[in-house]
């Protein structure tokens, strides 16, 4: 239906706002030569992966009605794999940024939220293509583990929501406050503007998705 | 079942948190003679309201099975009146903190995400109220409308939620960078600890309402 389309369009919107707040506003990319850009590769990955993907592997039981099950289910598995491993890199760089500037790892709600929740996402891959692919559990068993399969699905997604929610705050009051930046929040400047609508974007494209597979 | 009791705790240990990190680290509570300790009353009143009295409000149906179907809807209706209460006077200490301080309104992700919860769940009110009490749509429009209610009822306790973590990160970084407070976020002292407890307890609760409504 068309309301597939606004969560592409939301998904490809949000990596965009992403992208544009950590290349146009944040100083741009960079690996570990250059540790606060490399942070910015955080957002972007964990948008990309645990967001996104994680969206559009979620649709394509929706998408893909009439196609081989088997196909679609090595489709919404390897998409899940995609977004593991954005969500790996996206990780990777933050504790190196961490790391090289002696921050302490993992105090923050955001850092607790975002970890359980990727270690959730692993163990919901797990369970998934243990049951559902390889070695496939008996037909019982598999119906009995569906419902709880979908009701997690959909629960780690909305952490994912809470971790990139969480975790765009942080970075805004980062910015409020870091002496060498003229972000000023609270006059909401465009920078502002797209922090705000990145995380609205998230949470709006999260919403149809909901809708979309409780119907 | 005892998961509902679980809910009941982890209320009643997110409003204590709040408290204890309000009236304990932040100095306490006033009203308009001093604005920085009345917008100590947001954060309590908006869990009260959004999160406590919202989720029990829900789990009535659960747990009163073999009353009265209208009392029970008498009993989810005032409760959602209640908590509209504690989240009218929650806002209303923050704008009043915000005028006084000459602080603009309604800039950031946290107050965008915040107040269109309110709204919305004041829509759900006027919809729930409409359909089920009075004047009291015909049986078909009712149980058509029921899942959109149930839907719509769950989206807006998730971005309850959302506002709620969301304000927690803001306040959380507001006081690590306030020049009067010793608060240092990346050190976790105790007050760190009550902060990510509270953003976890409020989530799992949330975690287990939707178990609940959607088993
Ligand atoms: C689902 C998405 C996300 C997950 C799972 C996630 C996870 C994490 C984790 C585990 C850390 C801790 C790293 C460490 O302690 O060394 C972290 C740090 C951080 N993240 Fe994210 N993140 C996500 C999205 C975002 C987004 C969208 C932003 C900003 C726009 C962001 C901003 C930050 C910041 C500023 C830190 C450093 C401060 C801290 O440790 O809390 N994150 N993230
Ligand atoms: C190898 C890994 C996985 C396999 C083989 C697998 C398999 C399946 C299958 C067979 C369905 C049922 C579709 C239907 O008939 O409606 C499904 C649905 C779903 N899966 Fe997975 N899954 C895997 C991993 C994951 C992961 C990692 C997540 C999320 C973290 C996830 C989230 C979901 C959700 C939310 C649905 C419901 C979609 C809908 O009903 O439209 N799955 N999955
Ligand atoms: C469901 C719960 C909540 C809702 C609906 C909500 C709503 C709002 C709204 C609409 C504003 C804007 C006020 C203005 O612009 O004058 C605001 C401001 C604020 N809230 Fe909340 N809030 C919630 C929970 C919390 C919590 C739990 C905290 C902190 C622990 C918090 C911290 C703040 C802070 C620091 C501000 C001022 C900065 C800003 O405008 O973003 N809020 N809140
Ligand atoms: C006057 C206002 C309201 C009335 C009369 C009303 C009525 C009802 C009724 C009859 C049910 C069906 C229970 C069942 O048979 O399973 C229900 C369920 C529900 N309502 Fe309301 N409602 C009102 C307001 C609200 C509001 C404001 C919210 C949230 C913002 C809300 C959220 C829910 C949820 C999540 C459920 C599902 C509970 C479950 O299935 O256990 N309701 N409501
Ligand atoms: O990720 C972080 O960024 C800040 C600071 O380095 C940015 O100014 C900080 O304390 C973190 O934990």
């Amino acid at each position: 239906t068309s309301l597939v389309l606004v969560v592409q369009g939301l998904g490809l919107l949000s990596v965009i706002l992403v992208s544009v707040w950590m290349g146009n506003y944040l100083g741009g990319f960079a690996w570990s030569e250059d540790p606060d850009r490399q942070f910015n590769y955080h957002p972007v990955f964990m948008v990309i992966g645990m967001i996104f993907l994680y969206s559009d592997s979620i649709l394509a039981y929706r998408v893909f009605r009439n196609v081989n099950k088997l196909y679609v289910k090595i489709l919404h598995a390897s998409l899940h794999v995609g977004a593991l491993i954005f969500a790996a890199v996206g990780l990777k760089a933050v504790f190196d940024f961490h790391n090289a500037k002696s921050i302490p790892n993992l105090y923050s709600l955001h850092s607790w939220i975002g970890l359980s929740t990727v270690i959730l996402f692993g163990l919901q891959w797990v369970c998934g293509f243990v049951a559902f692919l390889f070695p496939k559990l008996s037909y019982g068993l598999r119906t009995r583990y569906m419902s709880q399969h979908v009701f997690w699905g959909l629960t780690i997604l909305a952490m994912a929501v809470g971790a990139a929610l969480t975790g765009i705050m942080e970075k805004a009051w980062f910015m409020n406050f870091a002496k060498d930046s003229k972000f000023k929040y609270s006059a909401l400047p465009s920078e502002g503007v797209v922090i705000n609508c990145l995380g609205v974007s998230i949470i709006v494209m999260a919403i149809i998705v909901f809708y979309l597979v409780t119907r």
